[in-house]
Formats: C-alpha cells, structure tokens, sequence
C-alpha cells in the first residue's frame, strides 16, 4: 500500500505541474462540455434526431472499439489517424475512427439486409487539432444510412432531402449540396487517360479542389503522381464543370463520356436522381460537381457533400461558418468485407458533422444577448425566517414526487436575498415560500419571479399552479 | 497502393476467418446495442433523466479518455482494470474509468467550487466480463453530484432520494439501499485495535461481506492480511450490525465507539441524514449497514449502495434481477488532488449502474408479450398501382416538410400487400394511398391499419388529419 500511495502522490503532483502550466487538457483537440455548450449541444441534436426520427430511422449503437483488423485498409491514406489501443493482453483494439465501418461490421455480423438506421456518438481521429474551427480530435458523428437492395436512387435522394432539412432547420445560412458519381470520376479517368492503378491517388488530389486551386492539383498529379500533362489537361477541363440537370444531359451528349460504361451509368443514374429531387423542391440548393472526390476508399457510387457559404455581412475572422458540415454517399460493397461468403448489402447513407456546426452556434450565441438556460427547474423552494430547512424539505419532496423540477438551497438558514438571486442568476421562474404565517394558514405563497407579484396559494392546489404557471404556450 | 491493398485483402480474410468461428465482437465483454436494444435503453435514460432535472442538474460531458495520470492512484486495487491507449506519440492516455475522476479534474480545471450536475456516458473496465447478469467492459454510468460548500447532510440526503425515485420509478422491484460511513468504519477500525496502516486494506475485506461469509472474510483478515484474531473478533461484531436510527442512537451510546473523534461525527451525521429522509418519507428502504465498506479509495464520508432484493417468484436462473444497481457516497479531497493549490471542493454523488437494469428489462420484455415498437412512423405512403412513384415522392415530401413522420418502400411498383405487411411489421398506424382517381378527386385515400377502415381525405386536411389520429392520448 505505501508503495502505491507514493506513486499517486508522484501522479498527483506532475498533474499539478500540468495545471500550472495550463496542460490540463486531456489530450490536445479533445474538450469538456460545460452545462452552457452542452444546452446548444441538446438543441442541435434534438432537431437532428427529429429529422432522422421523421424519416423512419430505428437507432443502433456499437462499442467506441473495435478489432483493430476491422478498420484496416478501410480509409485508404487516412489509416495512419487511427487511435490504437495498448495491447494489455486479448485482442488488439482500435478507437472507431467513423461509424460507417462499424455499421457495416454490424450488418454483416447479424446478417442484417434491410434497415434504415441513425447512429450518434464519438468518433476518434489523431488529426491535427484546429478547435476554433471545430476541429477536434473526438468528435460526434450523427450519421443515417439505408441498407438493403431498392430501386436505383430512391434511398440516395431520400439522404440528400435530410441533408437539406437538417440544414434549413438549424438555420446555418446559405448552404449547398455538391452531388457526383465515383462511377463517372472513375469512367472520366478512363477516358481522359488515367491508368486503372493511379485511380485512387488521382482521386485524392481532385479531392483536394476546394482547398487548393486546379494549377496546384494539376502540378501534383504530374509531378509527384506522375500522371501525362495531356491526361491531366484533359481532366481539368472536366472537374470544373458544375451544374444541373442541363450538365447532365450534355455530359450525357459527351463523345467521350458516354462511350464509358461506367460514367454512362453513373450519369443515368444522376439523372433519375435529380428527378427525384425536383419532385422533393430542394433542386435549388444542389449541385451537381465534378470536383466532388471524397477521400474514403469504401464509396461506389453517388456522393455528396454539403457547404456553408459564405455570408455576404460576413467578416474573414468569423469564417468558421464556412465549410463542409455533411457528407456520404453510396458503399456496395463494404458489408460484403465483413461477410464470411462476400455477400454484399449495399447502402447509402449521410453523416452530419455536428462539431463545426457547434461552434457556429456557439459564437452566435455568445454574440447575441440570448441568455440560455441550463436547468429546466421550474419553482425554488425558499422560506424568509429561520429554522424552516424541515419544511422546505417536506415541501420540496412533495414536489418532487408530484414531478415538479425543484430546487433549494442546502443551507440551513439562507437569506430571502441570495435565494431570489439564485433565481435571477438561473432562470428559475417561480419561489414556493414557506414561512411560520404561511404554515399556520395552510397556504404557499408563490412569487413569480419575473414581475415580483406575490399570491398566497393553499398548498394542496400548489402543484397545479405551478404547473399552468409554467406550462410551455 | 498495393501494399495497402494486399494489407487490406489479408485483414479482411482474417476477419472473415473469425466471423466463420463466431469470435466477430468488438471485444469480449462489449455488445452492440440493436433496434430494440435501444428502445428499452431509451426509456431508462428517459426516466433517469427526468429524475436527475426534476433535481435541477446541468450536464456535462467530458472526453473518453483521459491523461493516464489523472487516473492513477485514485481507485486502489482496481488501478489494473484500467484501459490504456497505444503509445502513437503525443501525451499517455487511458479510458476513462467511472465519470466521478473526470469530474473532479473538470472542478478543478475549471475553477469551478458549487455545482449540480449529471453526466450519463460509457466507462471502461477490463474486467471479467459476465455478460448474462449485466457486467460488461464497455458500459454506461449515469452520475448526479453535487459539489460545494454547504450545510451538513442536505445534499447527501437528495442523493438517496434521487436513487428511490429512479428505483422507484422504473419498478424493477424491491429494493434496499445500504448507507454507512466511511468515518464511523474509520472509527470502528481504530476502536477494534486494527493499525492505520492496515485501515484500507481491513476495508477491502469488509467490502466483500454482500458477497462472502464473515467466517471466509475473517480468515482473510488474520491468514492474509496479518489482523490479530482479537481484532478481528471485534470487527465482526459491529459488521453483523444493521438496522435505522434506534441503531444510530445505540451505538451513539456504545462505550468505545462514542470515545471517538470520527465515528461520533460519522454517526452524528448519520443521525441527521436520517431525520432528513424521515422528512422525504424514504426511510423505509434504508438500512444503516456497518458491512457497508464500497471499494474506491476517494471516498470521505457516508456511502451508500442499493441493491435490488430477490422477488419471492423468481428462480434462482432469474437472479439477474438481484445486486447493486446504484452506488455513491461523499468525496471531499477528489477535486483537490487537481487543485495547484489543493483546495477542496466537497462533494456527493451517486452513479445508477444502468447495464443490469437493461438486463432485467430486456429479460423481462422477452418474456412478456408486448411488442416494443422501434419506429415512430405515423403514415406509410403507398399506392395500390403501378407507375405511382413520383406521386408517392411529393406527397411524402408534403408529410416531411409539414413534420410528420413518414415511410414509404423505395420500389418503382410496391405491391399493396408488401405495403400493408410492412405497416403490420413495424407498428406503422396509417397508410396513405395514392391512386389515379384519388389524385383526380384530389384527396387520398387514409388506411387505419388496425381496423381496416378506409376514408377518403382532402389533400389539403390530410396532415390535420394524420396529427389527430396519432396524437397521444
């Protein structure tokens, strides 16, 4: 025991040294929620889990890990920003680093063909940290997926309609929804010259189209990539088309495009897609982008990916609002990876990147005047005169079992002031007071803290009071 | 690329390798939760909640894991069960072990000296795992602690009742729940002639009494643990000890005990903790328990378990639904182990140990014959011919956009009783049905599924009419 005690004195005082030094931090990109990040934080998914709910999603959970040979060669270059476990003895483990592979090791474990299910929870990543951006190290993911073998695209346009509600709810802003096809990146490759083994890595760099400007792209992929100069002239005429359903049909006019299986698939398919997109009304924020790459590996078919734009009353310093808050797309055949005879599932899902959005609410709120609530207790049990703790606490709990929120203050003998402050300070809207006079007449006298007003109410009519007083309109 | 390739081709035989002999879980002693899984731990939650507001918490969240050292020294011989991340450069990390060591450096990170707060989140443990009576390495705690300075036994006193609410509430049959101190044990050590330094580990003993025969723990005490058998005589008397506040008076009185410092104030506080549950009317369910020692090393003062008792029905293969399901107790040096300065923050809390729960409510749902329903769909929209399926995208489209929670099968031609069957399936209450004459008519035709009735519905009163016949009673 002396032993062990030593070394928590050693642990205790190199935290301390940390604390000192500010380095108190779990772990750089990680973060504590307070009550007032944890209310905007309830908001947020409230209004998400909504949607999902109004869409007909069931909700699963799976362990925060995995077997570290379930995320292998699942995230192609990313790989490397997987959290591993020590190995303590038994299986070598992994934090999940979405909750996509899981998902998808959960399908092909329970033989599950058919389901459309939301998923919330953490996912870790040994990123570069950019917190005031909304990068972080653990993050929610909040993400929908429909499983199951449909008619082409029903399931694909119903996850961009979510997109668009969840996004229009919450009120971000201007948004877009960029839309593209691996089949017709993969089919563009082709046709401009690509060959078959450099797809992946010449995808990755389109990938980088938003962040970077196509001469810099171009320069990597014939530089370090070593792609012709030709093939990628070809494909940079390609990636900076966008539009509609009138790029579609050109495309689909395309001498070259539409000679490839692939991008003549993909392109059809685009097309019944914003079909149906036209029928939902939200054609208007879509754009069909031939930029759009993604990283994962695990994508076949459409995918997509959500923006904020930039406001016009916006300043350079404020550009957290700015940036990519959704994402997802088609993956046929990552269930198969799991299943011990191939057979594949395929699915089609979105998931919301709910820290950025976070952040943005967070800085709204603390620019505005709104002061947000953190508790939802509804009266503050007080009295005005001493000894009286027993009969706040006779009535606290008679509250308390009626399902009223109440709250006290564990004092003895607390002032009539610091109580009403406590109110103030809280939000708390009504006062239940108990006093000697009170006591002997059978009544309450409940103050509205708002508007000072007080009225004597008899005690056996309290709960009700308090509950039309402070029932939502 | 290849390389990763091939690296990805032999970690997917590999995993197919282990699905094939059914060793496909994330880890031994972790589950995924399904659909209905989730239902059930939903409710709970829903409950736990509402109690832990009606008390007036905030919440908060911390990060999964935590610096190693904040948690080394803080759980005595349970230290061992603590997972640890790999060493990928940057800070040593582990997974967080219970929420009450992350709280504390929370406290203490943040200056913060009075709060009320709740955290429900997962906790790792590599302990053995036994899976059928609730005991997992990846679980849920749900924590409510009050921290702060204030009057003696007020909040330790909500504690207890926020742990016979829940019980209470969630009506998992009867239940007692155990309170002791850990100065009146510190005391009761010191009267029966046990050494300082020998307190913590004479407690480990004490602590295995719900389990073990004091005869098996008494030899513990003198074989291993070097006791003198006088001692230990002693101790076994006061251990067998259980019962309210005639107990308290009674040893209030008793000769040695009362000699000293700590056990009178552990017992005088005892005293008032019971006047003050007398006052909430709960005392029915507690018991004053000397054997009551609970294994973490923080704790400072009274503690207190409560475990679920044997139902008089139930076969001894039931006896999932008997032990601890909640625990806590009072820590007042945790926070100032964090504290540059070591000043203490006191506190109290409980943690509701929420996987048992599940277990005795999965168990029991299993065998009732109630269907859980996982879906809150209100309406399916369906058509009962061929070449519908745009109409079915703008109604359902109309449904979403005015809240309601809608369905439809993603087929071109679903046939009318694959939709009907669906509705069966999952609980929906409603259909929609588009047909060509309804569309001419302008309305749409509304199915009650459990009668069969059908009525024609304007289309402009259809959402109307769908909030009404599916607004809970």
């Amino acid at each position: 025991m002396a032993a062990q005690a030593e070394a928590a004195v050693r642990a205790q005082a190199e935290t301390v040294r940390r604390l000192k030094q500010d380095k108190a931090d779990p772990d750089e990109g990680t973060r504590d929620y307070g009550p007032k990040q944890m209310a905007i934080r309830e908001r947020v998914f409230s209004a998400i889990i909504s949607c999902f709910k109004r869409h007909g999603a069931e909700v699963i959970d799976t362990p925060v890990f995995e077997l570290k040979e379930t995320l292998t060669g699942k995230y192609g270059e990313d790989s490397k920003l997987i959290y591993d476990l020590k190995d303590q003895g038994g299986e070598l483990l992994s934090l999940r680093y979405d909750l996509t592979v899981p998902f998808a090791r959960y399908l092909a474990m329970n033989k599950i063909t058919n389901i459309k299910r939301y998923h919330i929870a953490k996912v870790y990543r040994r990123d570069n940290p950019a917190m005031t951006r909304g990068r972080y190290r653990e993050f929610y993911q909040c993400d929908f997926d429909i499983a199951g073998q449909f008619d082409p695209m029903i399931p694909d346009a119903e996850c961009l309609k979510i997109v668009h509600e969840i996004l229009s709810d919450l009120q971000l802003g201007d948004f877009v929804i960029k839309v593209n096809d691996r089949r017709i990146l993969d089919g563009m490759f082709a046709v401009c010259g690509v060959p078959d083994s450099k797809f992946r890595t010449i995808c990755s760099s389109v990938d980088k189209l938003d962040k970077v400007p196509w001469e810099e792209v171009r320069s990597e992929m014939v530089g370090e990539k070593g792609l012709s100069p030709e093939a990628a002239d070809r494909i940079g005429e390609y990636v900076q088309l966008h539009g509609g359903l009138d790029l579609i049909e050109q495309l689909l006019q395309d001498p070259k495009l539409s000679q490839n299986k692939l991008a003549k698939e993909g392109l059809s398919d685009m097309k019944l897609l914003f079909e149906y997109l036209t029928l939902f009304g939200i054609t208007g924020k879509i754009s069909f982008d031939l930029s759009l790459a993604r990283g994962l590996d695990y994508y076949t078919g459409v995918i997509f990916e959500a923006v904020l734009l930039q406001q016009e009353n916006e300043h350079v310093e404020e550009l957290v609002g700015v940036g990519s808050v959704a994402g997802g797309g088609r993956y046929d055949g990552l269930v198969g990876m799991f299943d011990p005879k191939g057979r594949k599932v395929p699915c089609v899902g979105v998931s919301i990147g709910i820290e950025r959005i976070f952040s943005i609410l967070e800085q709204r709120l603390e620019a505005s005047e709104e002061k947000i609530r953190t508790t939802e207790t509804q009266v503050l049990v007080a009295s005005a005169q001493k000894k009286l703790l027993e009969e706040r606490l006779k009535l606290i709990s008679e509250l308390w079992d009626a399902g009223i929120k109440a709250e006290m203050l564990y004092k003895k003998n607390p002032k009539l002031l610091n109580q009403l402050q406590y109110c103030e300070d809280t939000g708390i809207p009504l006062v239940a007071i108990v006093g000697e006079q009170e006591l002997k007449d059978g009544v309450v006298k409940l103050r509205i803290v708002a508007t000072r007003e007080e009225v004597n109410i008899r005690r056996e009519s309290l709960v009700e009071e308090i509950r039309t007083r402070t029932s939502q309109p």
